[in-house]
């Protein structure tokens, strides 16, 4: 049961300190936040409205600020850290690992990540700014400088007495480096096999190869995939000289994987995937007004498609009542298909090889669930409104755009992929455009030829 | 470079293997797939289309079968296993991890997965049937059962010697088990623990407590979260009674947790997010019609608030041109706020403490946004139809909507939640009704009060 407990904490601790906030009490809040670990602060502030969050910031030890800092995303870090006085944002992160700082640095102007930095002493200095100098989404900006690295001509007994002598190694760590003279990489030994060899074998005869070592700017996706695949704890990150630079483990892996889907899902929607739950209304507002924007424009396109037939629309307006039936089931039949392409493409499943099957299938699943509603909406509205015609022509609209939208769901990502525009951003949009401006114009076509 | 030609390796072999396949040229590609790792084999046949997919399977090298099956999606390698003979599948199964091999088992029909159970020998079954009595989305589910246990009464050395016995730790070992007499789980030791302590030490006095060790029938989303929080590779997991049965490992959970954000995805989208990309026309066009025919449901509700006001419609067809612009927006500003609701629910960050706070927020949002979309598309219509009276009523509508928009997208989500119905997959398109319903409402009602 204790589990059970542990993993409501964070809410039973974020009623407990609304209440507490509310009633004052903020010894007692203050009391509770030092029991607490940093990433569970990290989730409590995540949760908490922004009032709350920021007499929670206030009330938190300074000493947990940099672990606590780096656990956040990224809007919420921004906004707590842009109130912070440098002094005491760089006495909080000190200690912290180079990749993680660089986390906390990225999005601070200029000047005041600089008089962090001239805080720091000049080794970790110089290995922030290193990591500062790799794009955020590469295989460098994800890699930290802490590792542990031997050399192959020695044997298994002296490296497990130079180990004790260390007393104590970084954060996940599942395997030693072996380095040549050079600093360059030659081959990793994991924990497992130091522990499980004899005291005399050489490091070089049990090592592993150093073929599978990440180049330092390999996309952080890519480097995901490959964790994914092979199933790493860490990997060597490398120049392209193969000189050891870094480390990168599960912990940021598994980030760069979350972000990736919330990526994907979040921009279906017209979200930005770094926004706080609790984001200032206004921030919130703007932010979301750009989508918003995009969509007058496709509203505006199917109203000059309806107003084109304003003639028809006035002869009958039954034809106006179920002009709305078409677009809509084209909307949802074209975002499945563009939900499975996005995700295909994310995962690297969908190529120039096989495109040509999926379209051929999605068009093929497209017409036969277009059949399938032709008959029964076209039967709906004969029952309805009594008039055969009617039926007819909203079949045949529907057979049209359903195909369509299985069509247009896999060519319009697989294009913007081409175009270099993110497919999960732009594609929705685009994809219940074109369902829309089609699935009208078909309906009120067929209309205005065979009854206005 | 070496690992940009990786990363591209799955692709680069598909159009060769289709290639090579088109021409008959079977023994150039099964002495490919013989050069690649299971993982990346698992990866093509995601990526094949049917036909090439089940040559590809008859290609590979049956002793692979297993570790494929495991990084298989479900779709996908329930359609492989159900054409495999039982005994063949005994074969490919043999020395599986007892979780990877429940995965594979547990979609088999009842015989077949006796048959095969009834192949294995006495330890190792009892085993696979102690994972399958789990469920599948439980702690016990993702857990198997090849761990380390030690006694806390002996020294480092003592361990130290038994490992190097032992010759071979199980894959992702981070940490030996510290266990009493009664398999009681008193405290784990980390291996960077065991290497960095001297060898007289004894084992109870460095080990760690197992206060954080997880329980049997926590939920596999819980554990997932706790793994991402704690940066967890391994955990252990025991009963109630604190007694010992499995472990989980960070591969498994990074599965947990891309399958969980994907769910949300896909079902936004109302799509089965287990659906295979190279699915048959007919599994897949049937999955998909009922969520077609939810909306279908939908559209008639639209189309009937339509009817109700036909009479309008008739006295003025710029009415019924205009009359889409209003829910298509308010579809728009709702689903991002059930973009971030569903995020937030998925993550923990939403609860009943701050409920209130995020409804307050989304329905200012939608309000500003409302204010915003309301004046210019407002403008427009008095523009383009020289209506002032026309311009104010979409004006009026669209202010009402998106803050509806808004106040739904946050409630629908968690009142659905609440009677326990998956907020993703119905969220969305509870949400499209209302905003599609009650914006038409809106809409023609005001305008047969002011116009007809």
């Amino acid at each position: 049961m204790a589990e059970h407990i542990e993993f409501d904490q964070a809410h039973l601790t974020l009623r407990e300190v609304t209440e507490a906030l509310e009633n004052g009490r903020f010894v007692h809040v203050r009391r509770q936040l030092q029991d607490m670990e940093p990433e569970d602060i990290a989730h409590l502030l995540e949760a908490s409205p922004r009032k709350s969050r920021n007499v929670l910031w206030q009330l938190t030890d300074p000493e947990d600020y940099g672990e606590i800092l780096d656990e956040l995303s990224e809007d919420v870090k921004d906004a707590l850290v842009s109130k912070m006085a440098p002094k005491r944002l760089a006495e909080a992160t000190e200690g912290m690992d180079t990749d993680d700082l660089a986390y906390v640095l990225r999005s601070l102007p200029d000047g005041l990540s600089r008089e962090i930095l001239s805080q720091m002493d000049n080794v970790d200095r110089l290995r922030v700014e290193m990591a500062l100098s790799y794009p955020e989404d590469t295989a460098g900006g994800l890699m930290n400088t802490d590792f542990v690295t031997i050399r192959g001509d020695v044997d298994v007994d002296v490296v497990l007495r130079y180990l004790r002598m260390k007393g104590e190694l970084p954060q996940a760590t599942d395997a030693l480096y072996v380095i040549d003279e050079e600093s360059k990489l030659i081959g990793h030994l994991s924990l497992s096999s130091l522990l499980t060899s004899q005291p005399d074998i050489r490091i070089c005869d049990i090592m592993e190869d150093a073929d599978e070592a990440i180049q330092v700017d390999a996309k952080d996706s890519d480097v995901a995939s490959l964790f994914e695949r092979r199933n790493w704890v860490s990997a060597p990150v490398v120049n392209a000289e193969q000189h050891l630079l870094g480390r990168i483990t599960i912990d940021d892996v598994v980030d760069v994987i979350r972000e990736d889907v919330e990526h994907s899902m979040m921009s279906l929607a017209g979200m930005d995937d770094e926004e706080d739950t609790f984001a200032p209304v206004m921030k919130s507002a703007r932010k979301r007004s750009i989508w918003l924007g995009a969509n007058v424009l496709a509203a505006l396109a199917a109203a000059s498609v309806s107003n084109m037939f304003e003639t028809t629309l006035e002869q009958m307006a039954s034809i106006a009542v179920l002009m709305t039936i078409v677009p809509s089931m084209g909307g949802v039949a074209g975002n499945q298909t563009i939900a499975l392409v996005i995700r295909g493409l994310a995962l690297g499943h969908i190529g120039d090889s096989n495109k040509r099957e999926l379209l051929l299938k999605e068009a093929a699943v497209g017409l036969l669930n277009g059949c399938l509603w032709a008959l029964l909406i076209g039967g709906i509205v004969v029952l309805w409104k009594g008039n055969w015609l009617l039926g007819g022509i909203i079949s045949a609209a529907m057979l049209a755009n359903l195909t369509l939208a299985g069509i247009a769901g896999v060519t319009i990502p697989i294009l913007l992929k081409k175009m270099k525009i993110d497919p999960a951003l732009a594609g929705g949009m685009a994809l219940t455009t074109v369902t829309d401006v089609i699935g009208l114009f078909v309906f009120l076509g067929l209309a205005t030829i065979f009854i206005a």
